[in-house]
């Protein structure tokens, strides 16, 4: 085992990696930007190394500055947590280098992973449901309108090399598809040297259902169940849960032993989540996407199994073989995360930094976790994410948890920042939240609206 | 169901109970005392309701006000926490004679468990162990002597009406039996008007082992394990876990069942506690007395079992049946607390009460809750027990829970007042805590010289 590890990363996240990392007897070392120097995450760990300015560029996601920070303090892995590095090959492969386990797959499998028609491709072949599209890359307009008629409309068209929105289009018709093509292909060419696209059918409606694994340098793994993350805001999870109430225990065996056979055909090694489409009406579900580190979201899946992710993510660099099989994982209840962000939800949800100057953070009783890295008087900088906490609740049944979550929400008081935490109250107490009745469309189109209106 | 509860305490444990009422949709009424208007019970609940001067006496043990409060605000149940009113069975009466349900047993039910001779006698019918001594009262020497010699030395002469230390000696010898046995029955005539004894031998080393349970209307009982809470400072426990190291599966499959048949013989209702002497070497156990009420230390059961027992007591007192059956308590990892008080270790213990200036709680990732009821800003009056917080943490295996504590303990931070962090600190890190090697004296005669003296 390790006996010291950097933390490249901050927030929330920073300090329970902290926290796991002291509860296994590992020493921590911290990285910080200069706007960085009162936060929670530099307080808590063993050390604290200042890693450049403010900018995210040039302090979390300066390779050379963290890389350094881990040689000088001789820490022997770095965690990269969620967001700046954690999904960077370059970066893990220069850990690698340079003798330092970088906590997380290798370089060349978020690599093969991280390249959309490679990854669909390794999906086929490992016998995962992929959306129904083209093969490979699509190079002219009409190969592209026989490929739609095939799959049927509407469909997505998506650059190869895409990235930032740019080169996507969605078709609605057989008449609009040529000149989309074309259009976007071009956009593709111009932003990325790449014109090539492919296709794919829209799912819709949909829920975004996700199903966390872990995987050991041995080769097995296993999965932890799915957490349903339909409730979105321009693509950022607002609300997640496990389990999602639209998968029964079939789907659940062949969504989660998809999620394994995925894992598995790319060779991946430690915590990762497999994003998967559910049309709920069809009852069938299609690869989305691989994320190749922990989520924000991994604690409702740490209540409902008792797995603390962190932690296993930390032994499974260290060599570790899994400690459990997948008949010993056990689901127990439904648990809920909120995240709340300094924002204001009745001004389009912008970022509301600041000093907080006064904070009751909600606590006590069974199944009830915050996870946070603010504390009275800190000031919340305006370069990071605006997540400040999240409240995870954990119930018997799904209502004893929606009731808990309630609860804690009530009780949480900050003054000095604005937050969403009455936007989440609103939210858990929607009608169709509360039946578990929503998919990826319904915060947006049905919710918000009605919730602007008051 | 109830729509509205008052709860007639003060503390963490009057905020437990909010937040558990709350989570149950049922509306909170607060009584406070004139010292504890900004105190988070008084803050948190739906209603509060002063109901005299700071001293116990004028406010939290005033049974006319605090039933007053609940006739006036409609409440249709009293949740009476631990201490002040909880095991005062005239309350109980008194509430059920209006017409509130008291959430807890009957007024007669804690008076039979009150009478500790007449709690032997019962015990004894119901074939659970008790500490070998005389059947019934003793009333002169000699009679006494002659039992002393059947159960052998060191004996406890204890007065039948007892109660704060008085009428109790210890003897070692039969030649100090008759003078001790003369002297302690005077000191009972004067103190209780009552000259009445009885013999019991002192078992030494124990351990303090105590049972939860928790009983339906419909007359179902079942057990949730043990704790063990030999750790303690003048009959205060200060740390608690479970399951007791010193427990095997027969074992606790015995003495559950033992506390089963206590509450059942008795015909208890809600939930207790049934307190008993392990003597480790013997592999025996006796019983010592019932709690007929909640305990400090119920998040250790509630962590090893996931049954959330303030519910459970609302709804057994609301006449639901108990919800599982014994065969359904299922057992997972291992559970610790540490009362952390505000007070002076180095002071004898000294209460600290002040302003807390600073305050930052352990919190996030898995297994960890801390129940409180302070806040930065908060002045902890003098009047009251100096318990300002339960830190309690669940881990897989008792080595992953220590390490948890020490982590949750080393975090805590707070400034204004003195408390007893690090002491327990020290005293989770141990050589005989971490080894699980410990008994009632051990904190008094081995732990507390030693910490003295550095």
């Amino acid at each position: 085992m390790f006996s010291k590890i950097l933390i490249a990363n901050r927030g929330e996240i920073a300090v329970r990696i902290i926290r796991a990392a002291r509860e296994l007897g590992i020493e921590t070392v911290a990285v910080y930007s200069e706007a960085d120097k009162e936060a929670l995450h530099a307080i808590l760990a063993d050390e604290a190394i200042c890693i450049g300015p403010a900018r995210s560029v040039e302090s979390y996601l300066n390779m050379n500055a963290v890389l350094s920070a881990a040689v000088v303090t001789g820490a022997q892995a770095i965690h990269p947590g969620f967001g700046f590095l954690s999904e960077n090959s370059k970066f893990a492969t220069m850990c690698e280098e340079v003798g330092i386990k970088f906590i997380g797959p290798s370089g060349q499998v978020m690599d093969a992973m991280g390249d959309k028609i490679n990854a669909r491709t390794e999906m086929i072949k490992a016998q995962v449901p992929v959306i129904p599209g083209s093969d490979g890359e699509v190079y002219n307009a009409d190969e592209a309108l026989e490929i739609a008629q095939r799959i049927g409309y509407p469909v997505m068209l998506k650059a190869s090399a895409g990235g930032g929105g740019k080169g996507i289009r969605k078709v609605e018709r057989a008449e609009d598809l040529i000149a989309a093509f074309e259009n976007a292909s071009a956009e593709a060419q111009a932003a990325f040297g790449n014109g090539a696209m492919y296709l794919e059918r829209v799912i819709y409606p949909a829920r975004h259902i996700e199903v966390q694994i872990l995987a050991d340098q041995q080769g097995n793994v296993i999965h932890l169940g799915e957490r349903d993350c339909s409730i979105q805001r321009n693509n950022q999870k607002v609300l997640e849960e496990s389990p999602s109430i639209a998968i029964g225990k079939t789907m659940r065996d062949e969504i989660g032993a998809s999620a394994v056979r995925a894992a598995q055909s790319v060779g991946y090694e430690n915590a990762g989540t497999i994003e998967f489409l559910l049309d709920e009406a069809k009852g069938e579900f299609y690869f989305m996407e691989m994320n190749t580190r922990v989520q924000v979201e991994h604690p409702v899946t740490e209540f409902v199994t008792g797995i603390d992710i962190v932690k296993e993510q930390i032994r499974l660099a260290a060599g570790e073989a899994l400690s459990i099989t997948q008949e010993e994982v056990t689901f127990t209840g439904h648990a809920i995360e909120c995240r709340i962000n300094a924002e204001n939800p009745a001004f389009n949800f912008a970022p509301s930094p600041g000093t907080i100057t006064n904070l009751h953070l909600p606590a006590g009783g069974v199944g009830l976790r915050v996870d946070s890295a603010v504390y009275p008087g800190y000031t919340i900088p305006p370069y990071y994410d605006s997540m400040i906490a999240k409240v995870i609740v954990h119930g018997e049944t799904r209502f004893e948890a929606l009731m808990k979550m309630q609860r804690a929400l009530y009780e949480f008081d900050i003054d000095g920042v604005m937050t969403n935490v009455d936007f989440q109250l609103n939210l858990i107490s929607d009608e169709h939240v509360v039946a578990g009745d929503y998919d990826t469309a319904y915060l947006a189109e049905h919710f918000l609206p009605s919730y602007q209106e008051k």
